[in-house]
């Protein structure tokens, strides 16, 4: 089963498109789980049980795990997903990006040690810094293509068309992902919330191919703009500290639970 | 003392702009070292003590460690580096970009886990991408500008100029680096040795801000054009694959650093 399907199946089996990111920050946990070595994981590891029929994937972000020397709780957090929850896809957050030799290894990293179904990719160094994770073809490649955050336009939003029609290199991205570099059907693009207009234009250039929309909830993007933008695809809609951090007590994931359902709702309502 | 002037007391102690690059391959180990638990700690950790009076940097490659579960390898090597060989800067080539809150907790990854002297650092999510790693001010940061990869061109020399005069994605990158994303002085630039022409125009738009070139022998750059071409400011030269792999049996260290004497003395020829 390639990662598109797995996607797709999981969608539907939890009529969901939402994606719930997994940024752990032990300063906001509930009390009772403060000290403990395991925290990371225990914290994730509830948010998901809460969430698994909610949700179409889970998205782990590398870099809270990293900083705080917890790689073993978040192999654990992925092996406990696929073995509670077998059928619900997990993203790797990880934005890699470097040549063929090493970006190899970056690959066994996220689907052999990890275990991820798929991987977040920084297109910046181009077609051959992509294709080493598209070996593995059961697993699905994000490309990072117009991102949510207010610096996202100092590149992305650049003209590249030269003199001729213009093209800004977000479009130019979503465009090279769709064509020569997706000879096996295994790239998405990562499109932010925050710039409707351009998920729509990402959605045109590219066809049906999956979108993970960050920006939702917490960075403020509108669930009716994008989910109307996005039509026509693929759609996996994250959000993260909105879910992550609804209740700040013991039945912190009861909360995330009431918070995912909400959300799932509202996506749903505009489908 | 801050990252550059770190790196400026390192290549004049040791007459050198080597960056001895460790991407550890346990596959390409000699015999001896195969089947250890600390293989990858093993082999770095010799390759520094036989060079480290030939280098003004050293650059562990992260992916070789994290897909082969050795963070704690990576963390006691760049402790040995610091205590056996102070004053010699590690440069932790991770590539990391992701947004703000995302990127600090890649910064607490690089500088405090592991103790990293300088970070590279994937420039497309623009400049709130790149400003929580200045938030340590005796730290550096070295953008991916334009690399020596065959696909680095795909996106790197696209015409951002628009219909006025012709700039490359690559030259708009050194342009923002060198000006209002350098508030702190704090940003050097990764650019590839395959290109000289490209390093040569890199410098004029970024005075004597600091240049790391890969594509040094393995990849085949050639180092009189690099060195010419970087003149004017700060430059460190990796090599890697040639002086780690330059012997294959248990003096593979005193092969390396034969490597490494006749790499510097190259350098040094053209400066």
């Amino acid at each position: 089963m390639t990662f598109t399907q797995m996607l797709a199946a999981a969608a539907q089996k939890n009529d969901s498109l939402l994606c719930v990111g997994l940024d752990p920050d032990p300063a906001k946990f509930p009390a009772h789980l403060h000290g403990r070595a395991d925290a990371i994981y225990q914290f994730c590891a509830a948010i998901v049980d809460a969430t698994a029929d909610l949700v179409c994937t889970f998205k782990p972000q590398i870099a809270y795990f990293a900083a705080r020397r917890a790689e073993d709780q978040l192999e654990a957090l992925i092996a406990h997903i696929h073995e509670r929850h077998p059928g619900i896809p997990v993203v790797l957050d990880a934005k890699r990006g470097d040549i063929g030799s090493t970006a190899e290894q970056y690959a066994v990293e996220a689907f052999e040690r990890f275990r991820a179904d798929a991987l977040t990719v920084n297109p910046y160094m181009g077609r051959d810094s992509v294709e080493p994770y598209l070996a593995w073809p059961d697993k699905g490649v994000f490309l990072l293509c117009r991102t949510s955050n207010a610096g996202g336009s100092d590149l992305q939003f650049l003209d590249v068309g030269g003199s001729g029609t213009q093209e800004r290199l977000y479009e130019r991205v979503a465009r090279l992902a769709a064509g020569e570099w997706n000879s096996s059907g295994q790239i998405g693009l990562v499109v932010g919330a925050t710039f409707p207009a351009e998920i729509a234009r990402v959605r045109e250039i590219v066809g049906d191919m999956p979108l993970l929309v960050p920006g939702i909830g917490a960075q403020g993007g509108d669930i009716a703009a994008t989910v109307g933008a996005a039509a026509g695809g693929a759609l996996l809609i994250n959000s993260s500290r909105a879910i992550l951090y609804a209740g700040q007590d013991e039945n912190f994931a009861a909360a995330a639970r009431r918070v995912a359902e909400e959300t799932r709702t509202a996506i749903n309502r505009y489908r």
